[in-house]
C-alpha cells in the first residue's frame, strides 16, 4: 500500500509529466502521456496471490457468490449488494442489510476489483479473500457467522464435493478461509474491458474527441495524481479535502476513514482513491454515497481535492472520459446451487442489536 | 379455473382408474395409467394467451426480472424471491420485504408457473401476467407504484427501445401493463424438464424401482386426484385439510385462503393444490411454509386429505417420485442492466406503514 508521501510525490510526477503535453496532442501523443500513468486491462484473468486460480475453485466461488444462504436471514448473497446485472454493485447510497439496517458506507463495484491494491474504502482488507469475510460477518449485511456458514456448506453434499475439486488433496477442505479463496477466485474473473483500453493498445478511434480532451485534461489537472494505474484509482489513500473539505452532506463528520484502520491522526478523513472504471454504472457516488450526478460528483473533487474550479466546458470533456471507462460486462451464467438437506442451518430473520 | 365440484369428481375419476392397475404394473403399465392424469412438459416455449412470446419480449422481461430498480427501495427484484439459482423460490418460510417485513405466504417456485391454471396460493391472478403486477405494488414486497415503475423505466432510454422492440408499433409502449407482459414472456420460458417427464415420453429407465413404485402409490393413494396434471398440482382448488384439518402451526387460522377472493364460505381454507414440480428444491413447504421436510409433508397431507396414514415405506417411496420432479434448470445468462439517468426516481427505503 503505497503511503501518502508516495501519493503526494505520485502527484507532484504526474504534475510535471503532463507539463509536456502539448496544447493540441494527437492521440498518439495523449496516449504515450497515458501509459504512463495508467495500464490497460489484461485479456485474461490475472493471477491472484496466494490463491492459485482453477476452474474449479471459480465456479465454486460463482455459487457462493449467489448464494443466499451464506447469511443469516437467507435474504441476502454476495450478488445482493454487488448486483452484476448494475455495474457490480447495488447503486443506493448505502446498502440495505440484515433487518434493514443500513450500512455506514457506498458498496464499491466488485468488477475488476481483484486490481485495487486493498479493499474497502479504507482500505481494511489486503485483498478479496480477506474482504469477501468481512461482509458475511458484518451485523449490518449479511449478520452471518464462519461456524454457521461451514455448517450450511457441510450440510449440502454437493457443495462438499465442490470444494474437495476446488481444494484437492486438502483433509478438510470446507472451511471459512477456502470460503473467501474460491469468492476471490470468481470475483478475479470480472473483468471489464473498456473503450479506454483499445485506446490505451493503440487503437485511436476508441475515444471520441471530447473523451479524449478530457482524459487529457484529467492528467493536466491533476485528477490521475490519485487516480492512476490499472484502475484509474484504487492504489493509493489520499484525504478527501485535501484542499478543501466538502460539507458534512458529503464527507459526514462520524466516518473518519482510514483513521479506524491506522489510529494515526494523518490518516483523518482519508480513503482509498475511488478505482473508476465503469463509474458511470455505479451512481451514487462517494464513501458516502451522497452525490448522484457524475458531473458533480467531477466538480466536487476539483474543488476539494486539487482547489480549483473546472469549467463546464471540462466537466463535460472529463465526463466523456469516464464514460469510456465503461466496460462490456462478463457474461455470467447462473449457477444451480446445492437444494438443502435435513441439516442445513434454517434462516434466521431475527436481528441481533 | 376448476370449481370444487369438478375437483371431487376428479378426486373420484382418479379413484376409479387406479383400482384397475396390477399390483406389481410394469412401467408401461404405469405409464399408461399415469398419461390419463399427467402430462410431459412442451420441449419448447409454450404459447400463452393474449401475449404473443417473441425474442424481444423475452429479452426484455428478463432484464425486468432482475431489475431492483423495479422495487421503492431499489433493494428487490422478481429474482429476489423467485432466485433462478435455488429452485425458483427464495426457500423461506415467508418471503422479507419492503422495511424487513415478513410476507403472508410462502414464496411459489416461477419455474413452470406458466403452465398452472391461475397464480398465487389463492389463484386471485389468472396468469403471470396479472401475477407479475402483485409483488410489485405489494408494500410487504416491493412497496411500488405503477405510476413510479414506468417513470423510472422511461428515465432509461436503453429500456425505452427495448419496449419498442417488444411492443412494435405502439405510441407509448412503456407502460405497467407491457411491463407485465414482458415478464410473463421471460417467465414462460423458465421450463424444467425432469426425469418423470422422460418417463412420460416413454423412458422405461428415466424413473428408479423406487419413484416408480412411488408413482404408482401417489396415483393409487389419490394424491394425484389434487395434484395432477402438467405440473401435478396448480390446476384445481380444494380445502387444506379436506378430511382432517391440520394443527394451526401448519394451517395459520387467520389465512382463509381462497375465501378472501371470492367470499364464499365453500372456499374457507381453500388453496390452489401445490403445483409439484421441482418440490424437492423448493422448501419449505405449504402456504405457510412451516414445514422443511418432503417426507414430513407428504405424511401431512395423506392425513389431512385423504385421511389415511401412510408407512414410513410408502412415503419415502412417494418422495422418490417427487424427486423425479426435479428438472433440469433453465440456463439463464444475466442481463446487462440499463444506468440510472439523472431522472431516474431515487431509491427510498422508508417504510409507509
Amino acid at each position: 500500500m503505497k503511503s501518502l508521501l508516495t501519493s503526494m510525490a505520485a502527484l507532484l510526477f504526474a504534475g510535471v509529466a503532463t507539463v509536456a503535453l502539448a496544447a493540441d496532442p494527437t492521440p498518439a501523443e495523449v496516449r504515450e502521456f497515458a501509459l504512463d500513468i495508467f495500464r490497460p486491462l489484461p485479456s485474461t484473468v490475472p493471477a491472484v496471490k496466494d490463491n492459485p486460480i482453477t476452474p474449479a475453485k471459480i465456479s465454486l466461488g460463482k455459487a457462493l457468490f449467489f448464494d443466499p444462504r451464506m447469511s443469516a436471514s437467507g435474504v441476502f448473497s454476495c450478488y445482493s449488494c454487488h448486483n452484476l446485472t448494475t455495474g457490480g454493485d447495488d447503486n443506493l447510497e448505502t446498502s440495505i442489510g440484515h433487518g434493514w439496517q443500513k450500512g455506514p458506507r457506498n458498496a464499491p463495484t466488485v468488477f475488476n476489483a481483484v486490481f485495487n491494491t486493498a479493499q474497502f474504502w479504507d482500505g481494511r482488507a489486503d485483498d478479496l479473500k480477506a474482504q469477501a469475510k468481512g461482509p458475511v460477518q458484518a451485523g449490518v449485511e449479511m449478520a452471518n457467522t464462519p461456524d454457521n456458514v461451514v455448517a450450511t456448506l457441510k450440510s449440502m453434499p454437493q457443495y462438499i464435493e465442490w470444494f474437495e475439486a476446488a481444494f484437492p488433496g486438502e483433509d478438510d477442505p470446507v472451511t471459512f478461509d477456502n470460503f473467501a479463496m474460491a469468492i476471490e477466485a470468481f470475483e478475479a474473473t470480472l473483468i471489464t474491458p473498456a473503450p479506454f483500453d483499445s485506446f490505451l493498445n493503440g487503437d485511436d478511434a476508441a475515444l471520441s474527441e471530447e473523451a479524449l480532451a478530457g482524459l487529457n485534461l484529467f492528467m493536466d489537472k491533476g485528477c490521475a495524481s490519485c487516480h492512476n494505474g490499472i484502475n484509474v484509482g484504487g492504489e493509493g489513500y489520499y484525504p478527501f479535502g485535501l484542499v478543501e473539505k466538502p460539507g458534512a452532506d458529503v464527507l459526514p463528520e462520524n466516518d473518519m476513514g482510514r483513521f479506524a484502520v491506522t489510529e494515526t491522526a494523518d490518516d483523518s478523513y482519508v480513503f482509498r482513491a475511488g478505482p473508476l472504471r465503469n463509474i458511470a454504472l455505479t451512481a451514487p457516488y462517494f464513501h458516502s454515497g451522497k452525490v448522484w450526478d457524475l458531473k458533480q460528483a467531477v466538480e466536487i473533487m476539483a474543488v476539494s481535492q486539487l482547489g480549483e474550479e473546472v469549467t463546464d466546458d471540462e466537466a463535460n470533456k472529463i465526463v466523456a472520459f469516464l464514460d469510456s471507462l465503461t466496460g462490456r460486462a462478463p457474461e455470467v451464467t447462473l449457477p444451480i446451487l446445492p437444494a438443502e438437506t435435513d441439516s442445513t442451518p434454517r434462516p434466521s430473520a431475527q436481528v441481533v442489536q
